[in-house]
């Protein structure tokens, strides 16, 4: 899908919703635990809840991970699942991939090319030709780490280098890199200040945004940052609506969850004269 | 495996040998092309070939995800072989994960419990609250990225805070996090003068050394600098073992590469009073 597309969808949506799919099966109703395609068919409902109101769908690789074969089984029948019925709906492999070029064209391959994805979340550490291999596939998106939401995001990300910090030089040097177009950048919410420094660096690239609902990070904010003349934002949430509800009613909870922010981002989206 | 039991392999078998299992089906004998676990039945055949001469293998998450559902198949096969038949053999996933704490937490168990490795490869950018999610598994290890061998180290692991160089402000501070005695690192042959002053700031840290061989680094030198008193390295070999034939001589091939590089390891070892 290219970025034109994605905002098609989102004009079209009145939406920049991405609904993350890190799903817990601890969190969700029994009847999904005791499931032999318990992890498939709980997705397979949030998503069939929340389609009208999300642009994008963000399977978290670790949680599908974690259940080794089986957990692989359930992430490739997800997209599938996706790429079948909701072809217009943009979708991120949540992985965080990183490593060096022979290595990193095998992970690219199985993402684009395996599963079908759109996109991908890569960790810049190892540098541009750790990256590169992923931006060689046309109309696919890497989606690099920059400034992530979590308390450790202090460690490293704003090292000073002069005067730039490390997630701004993470920005400066990729937009160097070949076919740097197709990146977007995990930026988190709950650093909305920094949104507006970023913007002046990158005005047109499409920013991936967790941590807004659960995290703390707030949607008018980021919003008020982040935005940008074809939207250009992706804002994340996943627990809010994953586990709206625990019981029977989850999915139509899940829906209301993702209604409520489809309808706040409506409102942004018209007063910043994007509808 | 705790790390003093890792020492004593490297004693016992006079070697710190790990062999990367980076298997390319595309450079492998045709038998193993065509076959349906060719992935699985080759890693054998050269684990079986080589154990003498290697105390480790380093299984590349990359080569085995890039086949779907089957390459996980193939590396849990891989892990089940490895831990029944050589289970005094130290083994490491080389996913160069990293994501926030409850995520992390999930691929720390997929690897460490659900697969049974003895440790996994992790990327820094995220913090502590990435990393200590693994550190929180006794006996078990967790290799942060520190100096990588590639190119694109240049991007990123030198930005300079103060005085400190991020790669070395990435081991300054984990040495700070809980459970740092379950940490290692990586740091890539190709910069073996880096590795003495890097010997300096965790004296007794173990080390992946990845790079000797085909991406040109030496063993004498990695040895020079990075050797400490209980050994303290682990030097990979990927390429030049696993495809030193492509004939039905392959396994024979390999096994005399790796011994090659044993008995290089064992004069090192001799020499540096270890043995």
């Amino acid at each position: 899908m290219t970025q034109e597309a994605l905002f098609e969808q989102i004009k079209l949506k009145k939406s920049f919703l991405c609904v993350g799919l890190d799903i817990d099966l601890d969190k969700v109703p029994t009847a999904f635990q005791n499931q032999k395609e318990g992890l498939f068919e709980f997705a397979k409902a949030i998503i069939d809840a929340t389609h009208p109101y999300a642009v994008a769908y963000k399977p978290n690789l670790a949680f599908y991970e974690t259940y080794g074969v089986k957990g692989w089984e359930a992430f490739e029948k997800t997209m599938q699942y996706l790429n079948t019925n909701y072809p217009n709906h943009f979708t991120i492999a949540d992985a965080k991939r990183g490593d060096i070029g022979n290595t990193a064209t095998r992970y690219a391959k199985a993402f684009f090319e395996g599963y079908g994805v759109d996109s991908v979340t890569v960790a810049p550490y190892m540098g541009r030709d750790s990256v590169e291999p992923f931006l060689a596939f046309p109309d696919k998106h890497t989606i690099l780490l920059a400034l992530t939401s979590n308390e450790g995001a202090q460690d490293f990300q704003y090292s000073k280098d002069g005067d730039t910090l490390l997630y701004e030089k993470v920005i400066q040097e990729s937009q160097q890199w070949k076919h740097a177009d197709r990146l977007m950048y995990v930026v988190g919410a709950t650093k909305a200040e920094a949104l507006a420094s970023l913007r002046k660096l990158i005005p047109n690239a499409f920013l991936l945004v967790p941590g807004v609902g659960a995290q703390g990070g707030s949607l008018h904010e980021v919003a008020a940052f982040g935005l940008n003349a074809h939207c250009g934002l992706l804002v994340n949430s996943s627990r809010s609506i994953l586990y709206a509800s625990q019981q029977e009613d989850f999915a139509q909870a899940a829906a209301n969850e993702a209604q409520k922010l489809q309808i706040e981002m409506e409102e942004i989206l018209v007063d910043k004269g994007i509808l």
